[in-house]
């Protein structure tokens, strides 16, 4: 299934999303729920109870406004660097110098705050000049958590996946690099799109599907989950370690190669840009880049 | 002022610590703000609102449930590495070690997530060894956000704090230095520690007090916060710039020389020790850390 918050009639809303993708009916959840609708319906099926049941009419995709699906996570989001053997190595010479690690020896974590946040059509804002002029996108499949939990091991963790959804994980590299740890970089108003909606994990096989990026329409970024240097299972795993996870909570599998930093010189995203992030059973996301 | 989130007669709420320390008197906020009662004082007040009367009778301090101040904070606290010059060089050789910028040029920052947060005399809650082997303690002054706002300048920083509280960075270094990034080793569950309570602004001259923390007894770290190499108001300025700052938002502003890991050979905390933290004009912590 394919649930999706959206705004109609003046209302932020959950909805389920048709087989033929072509309409949106909302669920009955409680009124008021807003922002926080989405998460009430993780947590109720996290805590074993049913999907609740359509309200009111089937309205056209096209009609409605997708919002993130998770409008405000109730913390900030996990993300994962370094996490597909070709980006490990475009980036060798700068975000990952002074990794002296073993790439395949620990994951390297880090997060972006929930405001961060915004719709999979919302613009993006650039900063001005004199915060950041290396404005970068970084395609990524994210998995949404389920039941939560802490000190989930690998082998029962794809139980505790609720399902997905795509982030573009705006980076501003020259603050990501002169803080050396990198939350500050990745959290940035507006840097974090996020949807279209979230498919619910019997549906897709997160740890084989395709991830693709376009610029302004041409190709930058195209691999397949099957490269990730930590699965799925392991990134839970690592995240629970200590950690209660709750239901709702995102975490952001990494980016493959061809981001602009990767490239000879490097090219960053100017104000008019359009970022197009699409993986396949799950759907695509774009947003148009701005100035403030 | 002083105010504190207390437990009392089963409920949680938000009270004025009496000038001698001896009561406090609950305030007369909305019933039912529970853990976001403190947060909804704070938005009270940054938006120009009075602070509400109390209501009731004063109840001895020493007859109610302190609590985190801030018991869920909205998002991950964010929290400043390298920060003291003597902090700085104990751990160049391990924590700081890829640390090749000048200690001068730019914080440092990470964050640690809300439900790490304890109470000011909880327990915090050692791992199980195949997780991590070496706990640490970090004494932190921390700024308590009043007004938001993005990209403020540090000529006006200062009109943003509401106030000041202390926690303890409880860090398992094996776990911040594997992953690179600092996060997961900062977000355990109960490792963050914080209390006893809010002075406000007006009361404490943060840019100019005294950080203490003693374990079983001996003292460990004792610094003068006239020692930070980025002071208050940059660090407001460097976390604010691109990134809205909210109402309640925590910046735990990095800890003194004398943490365990500086030791040699490095002294970790095991079950059974307790550390105590107290800050001149704001009060004291205390935490025994004991087995699951």
């Amino acid at each position: 299934m394919r649930f999706a918050t959206f705004s109609h009639g003046g209302r932020r809303l959950v909805g389920q999303v048709a087989v033929d993708g072509r309409t949106i009916t909302a669920l009955d959840l409680p009124t008021g729920s807003g922002d926080r609708g989405m998460l009430s319906l993780i947590e109720r099926v996290a805590a074993g109870g049913k999907i609740p049941g359509t309200t009111g009419a089937a309205l056209a995709l096209d009609s409605v406004q997708l919002e993130a699906p998770i409008p405000v996570p109730r913390r900030n989001l996990w993300c994962v660097g370094r996490n597909y053997h070709a980006h490990a190595k475009e980036l060798s010479a700068s975000v990952f110098k002074n990794n002296t690690a073993d790439t395949t020896s620990w994951p390297i974590i880090f997060s972006k705050v929930p405001e961060s946040v915004i719709g999979p059509t919302a613009a993006v804002v650039m900063p001005p000049a004199e915060v950041s002029t290396q404005i970068d996108y970084e395609a990524e499949l994210t998995i949404v958590i389920g039941k939560g939990g802490r000190n989930i091991p690998r082998e029962k963790a794809m139980s505790h996946v609720f399902g997905y959804t795509i982030i573009n994980d705006v980076t501003a590299r020259d603050v990501q690099i002169r803080h050396q740890q990198w939350d500050l970089g990745k959290s940035f108003d507006t840097f974090c799109p996020m949807g279209p909606w979230i498919v619910t994990a019997d549906e897709l096989n997160g740890s084989d599907t395709r991830v693709r990026c376009w610029v302004n329409g041409d190709l930058r970024q195209d691999a397949l989950t099957t490269d990730l240097i930590f699965d799925l299972p392991s990134l839970i795993e690592t995240c629970s370690r200590g950690i209660t996870l709750y239901p709702g909570d995102l975490i952001a599998t990494g980016t493959p190669s061809g981001v602009g930093m990767g490239m000879t010189p490097p090219r960053w995203l100017q104000a008019g840009d359009s970022v197009r992030i699409a993986i396949d059973g799950l759907g695509e996301i774009e947003n148009r880049f701005v100035d403030a």
